[in-house]
């Protein structure tokens, strides 16, 4: 017996079919088509050019994800019929009704990735197989229908060759790409949506700290609070998910540690220990966080948190990891000796840890890493009414002169260029950088 | 020094402004005129009547939030020109850029009321000031405009006035109200949204457990399982505020616990406490949780969790507490002896209290209580593989025949009963029940 009774509600094509009539009582089914229904079909793809480009926006003043190109990517699910035949058409609003879950319980995830124009003038994109797994494993999560991802890593790539001329060529811009998907049942009652619908837009991005805001220097670099008080995620919640309903939560406490003079907040977790009480670390603003140690034997240890459930599994944070276990392995990082010797690892570690990593001089540096920065130095950490200084960073910084990358020291720079030229296609053949054709 | 940029983007007409430009830093100040922008003006109030009115659901087959009614109240907030006129104009979709941090960052926001045609023949509403004040709440928690919460409630009833028709006046029906507000900022850098779209639906709705499903009968209690791994809001977080971010969660595992055989999840938070790690009882399903525990004098206490920021501070659970604790002072529940001594209170409680209570053979009912179902009979909890039955309610309920409202042991309904007639108006001069005039 199914659950579905299909009655009309509101016109606008994207539902109109309520799926569920009442909270789930133990006899509710799932729809028993669904694994007969159609799944993203490439072949089915409709472009629709816009009559009338935009201008390019000057690159100088473009910063973070504030002007969409001219065209978006836009398929909808429904339970009956399956994905729709996906369409490039010209950017602009969707009509979706007030009641849709996507605004009454947030049923809405997205993913973050970058594309580039490599050497040979063509766009590529950075592991989007990464993230079309990820976007997968949050669409699960979120209760929302599932996708071939392979078949919408196709998509993108047509619709950023379509938008090719939004690439920016200039070092540190790109164009940023963000597939989105929405729940839209319509209806109050509490319960998962079988309609959805997914967009792929374009965004061209500057560098996420310009320089014209990093003046006087030390602005472009990260300080974060560490925050005892908000708790971005947790144990059984959703923060290693790529579900937009994690962000809404911590837009209050970032603007208190604004207002305390700190650009981010680092977010803990208390754990009980058998030490007592204990503050997790586990991101950073909406980055993974990253702490380089002196080792006893002069070689440096590059650590992040261990993905214990609360921490995103970002896309940057699996390459920087890699990219630091290979520094000793013949791909060493540049601008670094291949003798220092380099561990990359996941662990877990407390704010009682870095208090004493401090005490014992081996705090070297700290950064961020995501998509949208790549690599955001970390200056400092306001904790219990004190800020824990990234000293050796700041001193290597001040002697760098002009050439700081997002206010980063000598490890979280090499790490950064290595990943750039990856990104850009200036590695020849190595896997991450997939050409879109 | 403002950040805000008016930049035009898309052409829907709620937004094109994008307020901030990058990530904050710590230089950035709010918008200067916020205090002196425009608040809602009721006298502005613009209403465009559908042309067409729909035909009135059967009342039969109507279950919870699937119809809407023929108009909407519509307002917007822009932080240079503040709140728009109101309008109430024919329920409809609305334009929206998929890049708007509604979907992006879910940045969403409601409440839940319910009108009723109260003897002589008006609307009334119940304690709308407990919703007004709580979605303010919401609103700063979202770090979404805020609003003038009387002035929201007068157009809250002249909206309900103009679908008055809408409003059924069968008993267990009612018109259920929904204030919505969505974040309307256009961009992906991850800030708060100071543009806003604020809307309130009406939908007619049946009772939350309608007859036609409660065959056999017990299909309309809730079963619960207590969960151990979904963990629905921990301190610090943001289950205490009414955001719509707090409800995709869950939906995944109330699926899960659909496939065990039971109907909603009894949220748990693990702590520790001097006697070691506990799990703390908090919510069940989306409703606030109760249990009736006999005394030891032969009375009986009415206990929920207390309000420590993971939960919900609900309209009914708080008028619940006042009603419970009034069957001593003057106003006696409907049906229960005068001399029945009842104890309401708010306290914490784990689940270790629960089995020992059951020992003890003092646990006598459980319900849930929320402005959808009102007052939901609780008939047994899964926990560590087995149930716990709430048996002395199941032999009443046995014995109760037909009368039985929502699984509800005799203090439930004498509880329910009560409210419902508070909602009904038919307690003359009650001040919980407001009419729309």
């Amino acid at each position: 017996m199914s659950s579905y009774t299909p009655s009309k509600i509101g016109a606008d094509g994207y539902h109109g079919i309520t799926d569920i009539q009442t909270r789930p009582l133990p006899d509710t089914v799932e729809c028993q088509n669904v694994k007969s229904l159609p799944a993203i079909d490439v072949s089915k793809l409709k472009i629709t050019l816009a009559k009338e480009l935009k201008p390019l926006p000057e690159l100088g003043p473009l910063t973070f994800g504030n002007v969409m190109s001219d065209h978006m990517l836009v398929l909808s699910y429904d339970p009956f019929t399956g994905w729709s035949d996906p369409e490039i058409r010209p950017y602009g609003g969707l009509n979706i009704e007030p009641a849709s879950s996507c605004f009454q319980y947030s049923t809405n995830l997205f993913e973050g990735m970058k594309a580039y124009l490599g050497p040979d003038g063509k766009p590529r994109l950075f592991r989007p197989d990464m993230n079309m797994a990820r976007m997968s494993r949050s669409a699960t999560r979120a209760a929302l229908p599932n996708f071939d991802g392979e078949a919408l890593q196709i998509l993108i790539k047509k619709l950023v060759a379509v938008d090719q001329r939004w690439i920016p060529s200039e070092p540190g811009y790109s164009l940023y790409v963000r597939p989105t998907m929405i729940g839209t049942r319509v209806g109050f009652g509490v319960a998962a949506s079988q309609h959805a619908v997914l967009v792929v837009l374009l965004s061209p991005s500057g560098p996420y700290f310009p320089k014209s805001l990093a003046t006087p220097r030390r602005r472009a670099w990260t300080t974060l609070l560490a925050s005892a008080t908000s708790i971005r995620a947790w144990p059984g919640g959703t923060g290693e998910y790529k579900l937009a309903l994690n962000y809404t939560p911590c837009f209050a406490p970032q603007k208190d540690a604004e207002k305390q003079g700190y650009s981010q907040i680092l977010w803990l977790l208390p754990v009980e220990t058998p030490k007592g009480k204990q503050w997790k670390v586990t991101e950073c603003g909406q980055m993974n966080f990253w702490i380089v140690l002196k080792r006893d034997d002069d070689g440096i240890e590059l650590v992040t948190p261990i993905l214990d459930g609360t921490i995103l599994p970002g896309v940057t944070r699996d390459s920087l990891l890699q990219l630091g276990a290979q520094h000793n392995k013949g791909s060493p990082l540049p601008g670094l000796s291949p003798d220092l010797q380099i561990t990359a690892r996941e662990d877990t570690f407390y704010m009682s840890d870095i208090l004493r990593w401090e005490q014992e001089g081996r705090l070297l540096e700290a950064f961020g890493s995501g998509t949208a920065a790549i690599l955001a130095g970390v200056w400092k950490v306001g904790w219990e009414g004190r800020d824990i200084i990234f000293g050796t960073t700041m001193d290597d910084l001040l002697k760098g002169g002009e050439e700081d990358v997002n206010g980063l020291g000598p490890i979280g720079k090499a790490l950064y260029e290595r990943i750039v030229a990856i990104q850009l296609g200036k590695v020849e053949g190595h896997p991450w950088s997939v050409p879109c054709e």
